[in-house]
């Protein structure tokens, strides 16, 4: 008998007829042999229209009473969902995150768990329930309810699967797996059967939105077996696992083509090339809240050099300007931006044993005529910066550069 | 400097405008130097949708699972109303029925008060918040919400004011106060200024549906002083407490007039006048779960009597059918009913020490050559079933009858 947790967010829970869905789906899985436990979002549309009230009354609410509001969303939806489940004949019972002492620490609408009390799980479990629990939410040292923010939900899943040991963390969505890239640009885009953690977290943070980033590392921090599956179709979805030997020799070299659109780029040419250069000008971009994702700095000619970063394109403007006052400050020849890039990256974590990936690369996008405008690379993932207008022709290229629109051979 | 606990009910804070409006309000009491306890109810409306949710599901759900969708109404307004005192620069917390350890029994959905932990409350007044604690719920010993059926915000007020010992419970509702009787039907009907707890009984059971019956008997047996008040109006309202001797000579000898459309009647006529019939006739009635409200058996003559009984209007078929069932197996002569009857009842602490009040209401109803069906008294009430149609002129010419217009005089 294995232990299941299941997640499923709000647009599968969004209306009485999908949680009904939802009831019915659970109990097959109960049928199959397997102990299920189940977290749940708020219906969609609910944690909105609850966010509406509080800022119609305060645009900056109260965190601690914020959170007291909003966390009634996941309360509907699991007792809504043992209704359903009960009256189908399968005994089940409903918690809160307070009630099955999901703790977590102090900061309002965007608490971290610290710890889990699973034995009344495991004894509801034991006397053949199923359980379902409210996600997003838990409880602090005081006993006030707290959020963990958007999306928290995964990362409610998680937790219980790894405080539970359980064998497998599946997350219900509206799609029915990790793809190869999105489908909307590439048609033959291929679901994948496993991704690794590692390369997951690429994906995602590329902007493959279909797992919150926070739930896949702490997956991969408790080794659960995180299975992204769609809510109303039938198929095995993406397993997320480790690297493991067993399935090195399978494990195809790329995985994934990413892309991000939200990039903007800055440069500033003719900097003193000296040690601390790189946090006198980033230095001034962190304090004014401005993240950066990439960072480049060539080798330096004439005691000069040149450095490169990218931001979110909001904060472009912003960015831009922080960056004139450094340059002149530092002395430096001149300023330059651009916010129509996009980032394009090759994700897998068979690249750390093959060489000749980027090479592939970039030949593939020189066959394009697509001018790379900046490279950085990590262990499992080489990106480029490139016009925006060529995205959607340099994530083809890729894909086809790759053949990953074919299962992988060993 | 006093403690006062309010209650605010669901028009009160039907919108977000009003929650703010109550906020004013409470911080008003605040300032004038009082510390406030404040207990809440779903916005008006909101209870209602969270029941049509769990009724698309199963028209019976599951009592447990039920509580757990209907107690996120109060949490939602607990939560709101905080974020308005804080915006206003006035502590305040929240707390939910469990999280005040509101501990009931576990009869979900129609749960009973046991206990109340009120350190936590006494703490945060001692630190200068106030207090605002979700009506209507708590928690039984097994950790499971539970809620306390329609209305039982004001038993939370009033449970509350007794573990505190508060020096008043204040129900805020939409009403100025409690009448002589309803304005609608006696345009000179007069706000009192003072009732006891039995004549409020009385006035509610009868249909005064100012307060919920189970919070008067609780305000009674634990010495709590109510106060029923208009939220949006200011004004002294109406305080409900003991028959203190002090105030005894004060008292009016009558304080109001009920009626109750809701009523119908049944009669078994020529039934054997022997030990055990009344159980035998009526026996059968509340094993239909049918509630059984005024009572009459007459002297008997010849050894048979006539036995007559008033139900709820909606359960007036169902008892006729159990009572001709009845009537055959005694041998009774006939079994006839009426459905178009109300009950109009004088209610009044004073009339214990005064003779006469029973002959100047029948003297009034008899110069509107009103026909008295049923007659039944009680300590502080006597009650008479007249056919519908007589029902205003009945209570005018007894508000007129016993002077209720004019404030009394000792």
């Amino acid at each position: 008998m294995a232990l299941i947790v299941q997640k499923y967010g709000g647009t599968s829970v969004g209306t009485v007829d999908k949680i009904q869905g939802v009831a019915d789906k659970i109990i097959a899985t109960k049928n199959a042999g397997n102990d299920v436990v189940v977290v749940v979002s708020a219906m969609s549309g609910e944690t909105n229209r609850l966010i509406d009230l509080t800022k119609k009354i305060d645009p900056n609410p109260d965190p601690r009473e914020y959170d007291v509001v909003i966390a009634t969303g996941e309360q509907v939806t699991i007792g809504l969902l043992c209704i359903a489940l009960i009256k189908r004949g399968c005994p089940a019972r409903s918690y809160t995150g307070s009630q099955v002492h999901i703790l977590t620490d102090s900061a309002h609408t965007k608490a971290r768990i610290l710890d889990i009390d699973e034995a009344r799980v495991r004894q509801d479990l034991k006397e053949g329930r199923i359980v379902v629990v409210a996600g997003f939410q838990g409880v602090d040292q005081l006993g006030s309810i707290t959020t963990l923010g958007r999306g928290g939900s995964d990362t409610t899943g998680v937790a219980l699967a790894a405080a539970l040991k359980a064998d497998e963390c599946q997350i219900y969505t509206d799609v029915d797996g990790v793809y190869t890239t999105d489908p909307r640009i590439v048609p033959q885009a291929r679901r994948l059967d496993r991704i690794t953690f590692e390369e997951m977290l690429e994906l995602a943070s590329l902007g493959s939105k279909v797992l919150q980033i926070r739930s896949v590392e702490f997956a991969g921090k408790y080794g659960v077996k995180l299975r992204v599956l769609h809510s109303f179709q039938d198929g095995p979805g993406t397993l997320i696992t480790y690297d493991d030997e067993e399935h090195k020799m399978e494990d195809p070299i790329i995985s994934g083509i990413a892309f991000n659109r939200d990039e903007a780029k800055l440069t500033v040419a003719g900097v003193p090339d000296k040690p601390g250069i790189a946090s006198q000008i980033l230095g001034p971009i962190g304090k004014a809240n401005i993240e950066v994702d990439m960072i480049i700095q060539n080798v330096g000619v004439d005691g000069l050099t040149d450095f490169t970063f990218t931001v979110h394109r909001n904060d472009y403007d912003k960015a831009l300007k922080v960056l004139q006052d450094t340059a002149k400050k530092l002395g430096a020849r001149e300023v330059s931006g651009d916010n129509t890039i996009v980032k394009v990256s090759v994700v897998g974590v068979g690249m750390r044993s093959h060489a000749g990936i980027a090479s592939t690369m970039f030949e593939a996008l020189a066959k394009e005529a697509i001018n790379i405008r900046m490279i950085s690379t990590s262990e499992i993932k080489i990106s480029v910066v490139v016009d925006e207008k060529y995205m959607e022709l340099a994530v083809r290229a890729l894909h086809d550069a790759f053949h990953l629109e074919k299962m992988p051979t060993v």
